[in-house]
């Protein structure tokens, strides 16, 4: 049997080593702090790393390790598959090694984080806790009546594993949720999939709007002057997405008038933001440092995935959720 | 045909009456604002109401007119079966009612209000959107870490109508649940299901509690020190039942201990809240008054569950949520 050299950072060995030992033929190299590699806690030299199988877990990138390690792939000459911890594949970097011809394989882990945050921010703001507690500061037993979440339309941008874990939380409450995707398909938690075409018509009907699609070149500035003239004054934005896909001057402009009444932008035109930024200060935003994926379940949820992609990549099957050409405009 | 005379409030009619044309042989009297009963919009004296069928809405709590409502229930000779806006018991004017032989039925049109109100502020609380604030104020681009709510365990006292509308929105986003119930069940949504003497030792596993039981010998004063002390430090209570199942005086000192670290409070021990209460200038404490009930949806489910029981009423059949004779202590 051949042997088969795999790199991953240390972190992700660590988090899935038990596992990793039911396959055989595995050269398992980490990546340490430091730019070190390792086989079996043993340094060795950096000529010795040429890896057909890379997992990209996220502590890499919290480490500062990311930039070595897609060196380590560009460089290659024996790579076929990485398993990334992301969904997005915006960064040209992708684009490089899709054609190089290595197979990516996306990773839905974060997606229960970025849709707890959603839901937490869109109902923290749906629910009417801002108005108890102003009742409660003046000591005043005031019934406050309220518009329920189950009366609610959302309007979803993207229905990739993120939209699909917002969605799947946010059926049993009874929102109606429509969905604007490339290609409309069929699901019980959607009430109306269109397309880009429907957004100036569908605008209109949406309390909350959640981006969460990729950013590419249909997508940038899409959330311009005449998307924010167009949406229900008082409603919500909620931008897990990309910073780019929002015209941020309209965004502003917009906000004076209600259109929207908040915006909650995990993602910004320019990160980190400055801190001279107006969004800082502004009463109707929350701004959070791109940190919707920061529970603490991605961790334990990536291994599970690459354990899972490796036995089907060692047995030949189909990976799960692998990038198709297109998703990086080849 | 028998005519068979329905009482209910004008508003409750006006909701209703394109629904309760399908009936043959009812007349029916609406009590209205100051205690005036008219039938077909004309005055009726007082002594021509005897009904034999009552819907009781939440409307008539608001517009204080329950008092006179109940009064022609229990003076009256015919009366056979009431139709509540509310789940809970408690008030000893049902006892009363059930040992005339009126039969009860109860309404769960309030609980997706009640449910939305509990995982709103709950969701409010475990997830970081404090601490978000506070780097926002800071103007801090900072990673704030979360505990998912996918790894939280709620204990739960009670599992009627607004215990199961929790349960099965808290569902998909994977958070364990715990019930204590007299009748343990079987449910999908529930992890465990035990009773009164298992809460000493699941309380300590609670990252939630939520009282959601009725208020009986058995609840009255079971939120006590012992209770407290048992909780997890950090944890969040949730009161939507009655302000009576807590020892006020015990969650005072547990809250200085972090047991709970916060309290939302929809039902307090004297109703309205004395403006001197220390609960209202608690920094970890939410007041609301009463009103967790106080969405949009009630009347018209309210409307949908009478005339749905009056259909089965008038053929026969068995009433949906009809309350047990053991239920009011009998």
């Amino acid at each position: 049997m051949t042997t088969k050299q795999v790199l991953m950072s240390a972190k992700g060995h660590a988090r899935a080593a038990a596992e990793l030992a039911q396959f055989d033929g595995l050269d398992i190299i980490c990546l340490n702090p430091g730019g070190v590699f390792t086989r079996n806690g043993a340094d060795i030299a950096a000529d010795e790393v040429d890896p057909e199988i890379f997992w990209a877990s996220l502590d890499l990138h919290y480490d500062g390790l990311l930039g070595d390690f897609f060196r380590v792939i560009l460089k290659g000459t024996r790579g076929k598959w990485v398993q990334l911890f992301n969904a997005g594949l915006d960064n040209p970097a992708f684009r490089k090694l899709m054609e190089k011809g290595v197979r990516l394989t996306k990773s839905d882990a974060q997606s229960p984080a970025i849709a707890e945050y959603v839901i937490a921010h869109a109902f923290s703001l749906l629910h009417p806790i801002a108005d108890q507690a102003a009742a409660q500061a003046a000591h005043d037993w005031q019934r406050i009546e309220f518009r329920e979440i189950a009366s609610t339309r959302w309007l979803m941008l993207g229905y990739g594993p993120i939209g699909q874990a917002i969605a799947t939380r946010l059926a049993p409450f009874g929102a109606k949720l429509d969905v604007i995707r490339r290609n409309p398909a069929s699901d019980p938690h959607v009430a109306r999939f269109g397309t880009d075409a429907d957004i100036p018509a569908w605008l209109p009907d949406a309390d909350v709007v959640v981006l969460a699609c990729p950013l590419n070149d249909a997508t940038r500035g899409l959330a311009d002057a005449a998307f924010f003239a167009a949406m229900k004054p008082g409603a919500i934005l909620i931008n897990i997405a990309r910073g780019e896909i929002v015209d941020d001057a309209a965004l502003h402009a917009g906000l004076a008038r209600q259109q929207p009444a908040f915006a909650v932008l995990d993602v910004l035109p320019v990160e980190p933001l400055p801190a001279d930024s107006w969004h800082w200060d502004h009463p109707q935003v929350r701004v959070t440092a791109h940190c919707s994926n920061a529970g603490d379940g991605p961790p334990a949820r990536g291994a599970a995935r690459f354990v899972d992609n490796l036995r089907r990549y060692l047995a030949g099957e189909p990976l799960y959720n692998e990038a198709a050409r297109s998703e990086v405009g080849l």
